[in-house]
């Protein structure tokens, strides 16, 4: 199911939890967010389509928030699965979702160049992760995010049991 | 090119910058989120697709900070309006950009019934609007959001200009 050379977070997410809009390998209409392991930071990279725009010429602010969001959950996986002393690719990576988000839109995105999202985990506990994020195109950073990760509870497990097929 | 009746405050922006992924009504692939008034408070309806989960029977995360924060900016427009003496319809409705977002994630929020998205402004400046926003289904709070409103800057303007045919 999966090449054993990557890396991306998301691919290491447990199938049944790999259907997010923003980044579950198994969404057919979805953003695809891969998050990667870069040093110290996670990096992933997206290039807007033109219909996802605020104004035009600018990236909906909405996409920059569901890419920070989607890589921060990906960055807190990556950040508990070192905590623990593996990386990500030996295990499953453990799935977090969001308690909040915040994000500062520092000036306008230009829509059409790549976005890069950096993130790194500020604060790693055994059930919350804090991350903070960037969101650049060609070097200048656009918005600033911080999300609260928290580790999956398991009513959603429950709640996923009861609702059968997945869409 | 609008229907009279029509009192959404999106119906209303200025045709040129009404292509917003979120709440644009001329972006094809877009969400066509529509803010009305409704005393003192504004609301919007929006039932999510099967595919715009986070995991299995659970609205994206991204979805949410999406509809905040699109119907948080119609929300500063109706408000500004207001201070103005004018009601939506009136006259074209002013043009906020998102200058901050802050969504808490109170509970999961289950996929498949219709979501409302209320909101109030708190504070109602000449250049800057503080929207507070909450998300329910059936009648069951499962976020909150803040946004600050920023009236569209004249630069935005002169890159719309420079950027000709939009897609």
């Amino acid at each position: 199911m999966e090449a054993p050379s990557s890396r991306a977070v998301q691919d290491h997410y447990p199938e049944d939890f790999s259907h997010c809009y923003g980044c579950g390998r198994f969404n057919p209409d979805g953003l695809h967010l891969k998050t990667y392991q870069d040093g110290d930071e996670t990096v992933a990279h997206y290039t807007p389509t033109p219909s996802q725009m605020a104004l035009p010429g600018y990236v909906y602010g909405g996409l920059i928030a569901s890419l920070i969001d989607c890589h921060a959950m990906g960055t807190a996986a990556a950040a508990s699965e070192r905590a623990a002393g593996r990386e990500i690719g030996e295990h499953p990576a453990p799935r977090f979702v969001t308690g909040s988000l915040r994000v500062d839109y520092l000036k306008p995105t230009p829509l059409g160049p790549e976005l890069e999202i950096r993130a790194r985990a500020r604060e790693v506990g055994e059930r919350k992760v804090v991350v903070e994020a960037t969101v650049s195109v060609e070097g200048v950073v656009t918005a600033r995010g911080e999300a609260v990760a928290v580790r999956m509870p398991e009513s959603m497990l429950h709640a996923r049991s009861r609702s059968g097929e997945t869409p």
